[in-house]
């Protein structure tokens, strides 16, 4: 079959308003939030189960590719289309079909925005915690799709630990329904755990019921400024090993915090060495004494300035910093490769000083932005994709990063999945026997290496 | 190779000692805690990977199947040896490696009993959240295996919530570690729950590392008995309606009530139509407000009597019904049939009604033990083995049972597992293409089928 065949068979299923094939159409969604692109022979926006069906019974047919697509802010490269391939952009499958407040229970189609679940939500005293810093423009079959964690999963947990059940369309076109409002296991083997984080190389999903929480009746925001990064990081063991669980401890260094005032002018202290963003929730009781004990850690390692937020408007600003933290960084270099490794979070002084190490024998400028809690870190490597030379030394501290979190015990990705970019260094962290297992997995459900083919391996 | 080898072979491997093919030991460990039983060649004690490594390529080698035991408690015919095969019996694999409160996570080999692990971990002020009622004999292998819940489970998720990696031997003798000590996502596919819950059906498990908790500051608690079963089910939807999350919402009908104070003379009211037993943690300052609105729900429920420990020994003597309520039941008719389903929470009353007409029309008596926060329930069909008609009676009412939690849109098994027992119902809950899913994973890790066979599905 021509491309412009299958064009026009596109446009028989989903009608010629829900297909692009030009080279506007074709750019657009030929990126992600990587350095890398790729051209396809076209997009197509399903509405429906059915429409997925027939996508994929057409795929099979005339041989090509799919590349299933939420919003494209993923991290990893595991939306680049590759010749003969058909994006399958789910952003028009994009309804709340049910909100179930007696089973704590949502359902929704794939291509729905993750902050508009929670806008609904919040109308009734609801909330779906996994929250990506990214949560206004991503989608919740890509946060599925990647297994995404947030600021909040700290205490909560990542996508894995709210999805009840799915709906699926399989690489040979057929429906599975897995999972559904019940809060246990699941009979037979766990078909939801198994598609959750396969970074859409295994079906797509079509409908995901997800498990939403009541909001917490009361939160505290703080921010904790520090001269130097060490104080910090003693300071997220110590909250730890206090008992206390919050929401968020998010932690920035140096750097992105001078990356950060340069975009917002908001008066953060250049000089400083770190601050920590910490958020706590639940029964307005225990605030009070919880910010105390907090406080009492923030000031034992050498807190310089520790700050509460006391209105909505206060907690926006503390915020900020951490909102225009990566884009910021583009004032300061033209590039920037984010890793996403975690180590136990007792490694995770080591990792720091680590991580300052490598920057330092690699002669690159590197910035720190962790979920610290749970030992998650995105070093932002800056660089200017120009300089060959010096991309060369940005390859070599990404995988110097890597090797020194798996020393450490930790893994490669810890919510922006493997697709393109990390799948290099996956053999790092398993073995040839794991490695088998995986192709097994993948061979077993899609044994013609039909959908988003060449993401997570190399088969 | 004949039995008489295969057993020398083993003896090699593990030692004399750590062989049983004797009738006694064949006898031992031929049942589980259902009905059923059978005969293998000998019962195999490895006492680290090693062992089962040599384990399972000397099963390829002679030709036999292998059959994972902890502690034999499960409800649905795990098990069960047939024919030539081996039980591998993991309680001497039961040594504690690590207990890492930094990080919350323990390390131990999977024949460790869960209520040993529970008592260290206290010691150090820590405690693993599953707890099903059997845990003072089972082993966290089992656990994971048929991922188990139990009653904290409401607040707190089931065994796949606390699991973040494995070591596993896989049916050719190969060694795989999956996850570790991290909290995120697992890059690549997700073998970690593949095997949460996979019944002994694709790898032998060998270590896990789990996921602790720190001791709650408070625990709270309390009995509510009603006249109306209906009114028990009404305070567990208000209770939650209130945005209360109990660590436990347990249920007894009469019956049981009935059974249960044959057993003990504890001065439970014979002619109560429903028992909760219900437990909060939490801060000490909230314990005080959550009793007073959960005792008010309660009465609004029309609650004929409500307690509130105040000791450790209170506590006891709240959950003495609870802990002897399936064994009792032998005095009232020599065999039971524990059933599993789980329904959506807002179902739980229509189920519960459902039962109860279920019961009058096969002219059985059943008794209903729900962990009723998470929908969760265990009719318990009482009946003669010996009585023919009468087995023929039972096994349609368990066909009726989960006909109508399908109906409901429930699930088979919320936490026994499948095993042999439910395996003719599997295909009433999930279509010939999800079967066939099912097939092929357990067909890409245990392509010989040397595991476990005939368990969850006939291949
Ligand atoms: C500024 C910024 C901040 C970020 N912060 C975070 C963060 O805090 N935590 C975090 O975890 N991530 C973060 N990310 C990464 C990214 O937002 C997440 O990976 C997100 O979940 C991707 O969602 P998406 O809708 O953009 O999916 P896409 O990027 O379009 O796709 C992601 C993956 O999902 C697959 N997919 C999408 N839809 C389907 C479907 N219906 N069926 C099957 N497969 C599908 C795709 O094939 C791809 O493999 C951030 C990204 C940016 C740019
Ligand atoms: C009175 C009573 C109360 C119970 N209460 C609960 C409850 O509240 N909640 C609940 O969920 N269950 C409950 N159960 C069921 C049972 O206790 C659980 O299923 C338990 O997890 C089984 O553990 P076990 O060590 O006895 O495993 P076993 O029964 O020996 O085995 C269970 C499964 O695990 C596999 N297995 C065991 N070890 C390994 C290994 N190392 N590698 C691979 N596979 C392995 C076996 O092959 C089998 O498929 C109860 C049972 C009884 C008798």
């Amino acid at each position: 079959m021509t491309e412009k065949d299958v064009v026009e068979r596109l446009e028989e299923i989903v009608g010629k308003k829900n297909v692009q094939a030009d080279k506007i159409g074709l750019t657009s969604y030929g990126y992600d939030a990587t350095l890398l692109s790729g051209v396809g022979m076209a997009t197509v926006f399903p509405l429906s189960t059915e429409h997925v069906v027939k996508l994929v019974k057409l795929a099979n047919e005339a041989g090509f590719t799919l590349i299933p697509r939420g919003a494209g802010t993923n991290l990893s490269g595991g939306t680049i289309p590759d010749g003969r391939c058909v994006t399958v952009n789910f952003s028009r499958m994009k309804k709340i079909l049910d909100i179930d407040t007696e089973n704590f229970v949502a359902v929704v189609e794939p291509g729905l925005v993750n902050f508009d679940l929670q806008a609904e939500l919040e109308k009734k005293g609801f909330y779906y915690p996994p929250d990506p810093a990214s949560y206004k423009a991503t989608t919740l079959g890509g946060n599925l799709a990647e297994c995404s964690g947030g600021p909040r999963c700290f205490k909560y947990g990542v996508t894995r630990d709210y999805i009840l059940g799915l709906e699926v369309v399989l690489p040979d076109g057929k429906v599975i329904q897995t999972g559904g409002r019940n809060f246990n296991s699941e009979p037979g083997y766990d078909l939801t755990r198994i598609l959750v984080g396969s970074e859409g190389t295994l079906a797509l999903l079509t409908k995901i019921f997800l498990r939403i929480l009541p909001l917490p009746a009361a939160k505290k925001t703080m921010l904790a400024i520090y001269n130097q990064v060490e104080d910090a990081s003693q300071t997220v063991s110590d909250i730890v090993a206090a008992g206390i669980v919050p929401t968020t401890l998010e932690m920035m260094d140096n750097l992105l915090i001078n990356t950060a005032e340069d975009a917002t002018g908001a008066g953060l202290p250049r000089d400083a060495g770190a601050l920590l963003i910490i958020e706590i929730d639940g029964h307005p009781e225990d605030m009070d004494e919880q910010v105390e004990t907090i406080a009492g850690i923030c000031k034992k390692a050498r807190v310089r300035e520790f700050k509460m937020a006391r209105t909505a408007a206060e907690v926006d600003q503390l915020w900020l910093a951490r909102r225009v933290v990566i884009g910021s960084v583009a004032r300061r270099r033209p590039s920037y490769s984010l890793q996403d490794i975690t180590v136990p979070r007792s490694m995770f002084p080591n990792m720091v000083s680590g991580i300052l190490q490598i920057a330092k024998e690699r002669n690159l400028e590197v910035g720190i932005l962790a979920h610290a809690g749970d030992g998650n870190m995105h070093p932002l490597v800056l660089f200017d994709q120009r300089i060959e030379e010096e991309v060369e030394r940005v390859h070599l501290a990404e995988k110097d990063i890597c090797a020194l979190a798996l020393e450490l015990g930790g893994t490669l990705s810890g919510e922006h999945g493997i697709g393109l970019l990390k799948k290099k260094y996956l053999t790092l962290e398993f073995s040839p026997v794991a490695m088998a297992c995986f192709a097994k997995i993948k061979n077993s459900f899609d044994p013609r290496h039909l959908l988003n083919p060449g993401k997570i391996m190399n088969l």
